[in-house]
């Protein structure tokens, strides 16, 4: 289903290579001021073809907003947004399964009626209208104190071992366009290229982080922050890996190093590390929110690959044309911003309470 | 919230020293007959107290089934099932919150009105429910060709380097206790008892698989296999990252070595490797599912460590003396087997069709 | 399925005949206290047996909880409450469809497995656990300020001419065993009686309003207030129709007639009349909700009915023996104040705020 | 919140004097052919300005599909279709609350942000892109023998004592744009008109059917039929009373009047009589759906009302000047039909099955 939230609904809708792609976003408060300059540098942060390394493909992400504003503010009422396709060139694509890509179980699945033209309904296209989601709830996240910010943890196999921590290092990282240590961005981009001169791809992590995030928040078991945010997370393509504070590395830790000291400070508390993400017990503690994902290289590659053809699903040889990215983790890096964004906003969306004898 | 699912429904309920833990499973389809003992089988893999490396306490984790059954065979209607509790010894915890715990958070969100005994509805104690629904699913599936099986990849920051690729390998190691291979097995137990010596914790990696899943499960975007997938293993305590197929490793390699390549025999559709863990556009394609669980070291351990009293929120020490796994990982196995099972399940879950005239 | 709510969540379960019915209420708020001698009265008002006029069949509706509450207050985790059966006849049911039942239907839908003595899970004992849920939330809902009472408009033909309108009226009716006005009910309970002689049984209109609700509560279209109340109301067998305000005979009236005038006093707004019953466009207005449900006849009536046997699907004749209300309207009084109070709880929920710089 | 639906997902937006309104259905399945020609047909039966009885404002109800259509059939995606607004005199609205109307809690829910414009997100227009989505489940369900009819049960005080019973009735009543018998409609329209001359308004009765629904469908309790039919139909401006089958004359009948006795032809299950209107339990039992809804007399009248100016909160005088429908219950019709068939296909949506070694 392409309906996600508890206290906010998001709706998205849209295929590659149909007339649009859009979002419907319900359960926003009313009479929060959109910025739309700000949001539409958001969506320019996701935008294809902004640099040599992202795929040549350019789009004009102009978001036409048709309900849920007035006067520059929310109303209350469902915001819808649509994104038109324009630059697109179906010829392209074929009947034969891309390997890496949905076209084999889009089929399983649709019985060969999905438009998988440019990927269709499946494609990164869809995280347009994400980002612009991401983007209204970043704003009204801000004026509360909270911030959200990514960075490209790896990129081609290269780790950045500069490890931001506090919010300006952060701050300063996210106004990047390559959001990445300066000496390992340099060597992301040089992987990168190499990649792409053999036709070939890479991946990457990104890693995401909310500060200012109230302690409370999330419940226990079904609805922890961490199933809220990995479901969001895991629902981004190419995402194949989530983890917060140390995860995988902190299974291979001792208790007593991956405890975080608790410590009292004017009548606050807080924790010395931060080595579960700001999460225990699947509730926020007021410490960042820390959440890393595993971006798989992009399927779409240069190279001759085996494959099955959908026409008549017989075996058949590949050896995909259209333009790519060849990493596609600097892109994803404001797609997953957004998505933590709106996995906080939907945890602590105030909600009308029953107020004594009221009226 | 505790509710989970979308064509099965599971609740769970209970506090770690109540009266009872327990879970409320729905929508579970009619007439299919629960073989008890295996159920307690299930249940016993889980259970504490089995061998030297796991937790002194003993719990005879006994379900009472008080409806959905009818002479051995499923009613359709809901099945609730109660697991009594019994031995506890409340006078263990005091009110200091306990690093790695959720007693800190807690306090947060319910104002210190939470029954934090033994950890309360955050113990890992709820996940015996959660064994038990997923057992009732595991019959289901099985008489449907799916079969869930789970092994220790890593404990003790000791990886097992013999990774089974079969069905067979699966079904052996999962009939063993302490389901890692002899060798591998071995260093990991020895890394336990060297923690527990120092009054110390580890953690490890759970893998799980279901082979004979259905292509074509799933949906794009929201309701994606990986989504459902992890957002119930984040809900599994101590889970601190979920990877499918390859996972982080994959975001490492080129697309030329990550991309599955697909091959048709006899008709039917084949990947030659299964990096992407059996899912592609957060469907199904058929090839086994992969899942990889990252369990933190256990959070209670023997050693002094820095905390906040939730009774004058001032700094303390804390030094716990109750009966706890110095890993919990092994006994996590069968939980994320549970899970696991219990998604497939919700994913494939019949539901009544329209057909043509129909009466 | 048998989970409802948005806020909170309800789970019903059991069967008739079965070991045990229950509940598990989820997203309640921590630290309320909860007065268990109050709770059983709700109870005493829908338990059997209490009159000449209900069935002859005694239940001693008593609840065990086993979760969710500390020290008399709520924890804020699920609370689970179970009611075992005990006084249960199943001799008395046979294979054939009884008229009026869900008998036929839950064959159709269940393929003959589901355990339908009694009702089974279908039965009105079912309804025991949502008057244990809604007596919780009347509770909190009363400290707040919400006063939620029921009262029969009708039973057996037999309109009550005399409308409550203050809330002492209400509060006086509520009190009663039969709450009908004096005249009124006497003619009710002769015509219950005369039905009873006949072998036969009644039907009755029961009216419900909420005093005190916050003005603001609901959404527009599919989370109105009418809309959430209706769905708990249609799903309490019998009940066959709902309406808000004046309802159905509000559409014979004229615009001029039926628009409620609005005035302003001391700063607050109210209107002059109800016949929208507290609801306009599904967000409630602060003036009180009234609700009126449509409960039909008795199924089970002990004249001779023609039918279908299961055993055989073939043609048969039915005459039911058990012991049964001849009007189940006034027992559906308390079962629908509870449903009511659990929807006006639910839509005012208290959520977790997003607080400025909150930690 | 402004989605719907378990199987399917209808979520809608738009404003009334907004850019447009619209929605998007998710979960319909891929591979259905759409004839957009019978889908303008069924907007053109609920668009206004048709005959001297209905309001003079003409809009254009063109549904532009931006997705989930592919060489005119489904394709599993998103279906995303929006209507422009055009024919608007925003002029003609102030900030005084328009009694019967939602302005006034619009505005204690919104804190007078929500763009009440024509009564913006709440408005009747709003409607039209619900009447889209059940023309494409109409179509989707008649191609499996499930049929949808609407009719006037009532308007302006005059029932229509002809009641239709058989298929060919219901469909001949639904060709005319006036649906009820021609004595009574005749009269209706009399009605109507005269009100319309007083500058007031009236209501009406509706009165929906499906047939060749599957027996089966539906749940006990909380997802009831009538719990999810009823939910709907609340959702839909105006409407405050539902009732099933005779609802609420049927709870002044005897019990061995109002049971449907049952028999078998054939193998296969009948009622001689449908009282309970195809719902027994919750759950269809072949015979057709049977529902009514009380739809209250248009809000805006042309008299001078009471009423609170929300600019100040002070006691003011209102006469509406707009165009409005002196009784909208005929162009609830089509509104009605269309939630029906929603509802059918969200209980009867074709899930994935999990087949025996599926691959």
């Amino acid at each position: 289903m392409n309906t996600w939230g508890h206290n906010i609904r998001l709706s998205i809708f849209g295929e590659s290579h149909g007339k649009a792609v859009g979002m419907v976003l319900d359960g926003f408060p009313a009479g929060e001021r959109i910025d739309m300059e700000q949001l539409e540098r958001e969506m320019e942060r996701r935008a294809p073809g902004r640099d040599p390394y992202s795929t040549a493909r350019r789009e004009e992400d102009k978001v036409e907003i048709f309900s849920g504003l007035h006067d520059g503010k929310t109303t209350g009422s469902p915001i819808c947004g649509v994104i038109r396709n324009k630059d697109s060139h179906s010829a392209d694509y074929g009947t034969k399964f891309r390997p890496g890509h949905a076209d084999w179980t889009a089929f399983l699945k649709y019985g060969g009626h999905a438009d998988m033209r440019g990927g269709g309904h499946f494609s990164g296209r869809l995280t347009a209208p994400l980002v612009f989601a991401g983007a209204v709830a970043k704003q009204l996240l801000a004026r509360r104190g909270v911030k959200i910010y990514g960075r490209l943890a790896a990129a081609g196999g290269i780790a950045d071992p500069q490890i931001p921590r506090e919010k300006s290092d952060w701050e300063a990282l996210s106004r990047l366009k390559f959001p990445a240590s300066e000496a390992a961005g340099e060597k992301m981009r040089e992987a990168i290229r190499l990649a792409k001169e053999d036709g070939d791809s890479v991946g990457g992590v990104v890693e995401t982080v909310a500060f200012g995030v109230p302690g409370g928040l999330g419940d226990p078991f079904f609805a922890s922050l961490e199933s809220r945010i990995a479901a969001l997370f895991f629902s981004i393509p190419a995402v194949k890996g989530v983890e917060f504070g140390d995860g995988f590395p902190l299974s291979a830790l001792r208790g007593s190093e991956a405890n975080d000291e608790i410590y009292a400070e004017d009548g606050r508390i807080f924790a010395r590390s931060n080595h579960n993400g700001g999460i225990l017990g699947g509730i926020s503690n007021g410490m960042p929110i820390l959440v890393r994902a595993a971006v798989k290289p992009t399927a779409s590659i240069a190279l001759l690959q085996q494959t099955v053809d959908a026409a008549d699903l017989r075996n058949a040889e590949l050896q995909t044309k259209g333009r790519h990215d060849p990493c596609i983790a600097p892109r994803a890096t404001p797609v997953l911003e957004a998505a933590l964004a709106l996995c906080v906003l939907d945890c602590c969306a105030p909600n009308p309470v029953c107020t004594e004898n009221g009226k």
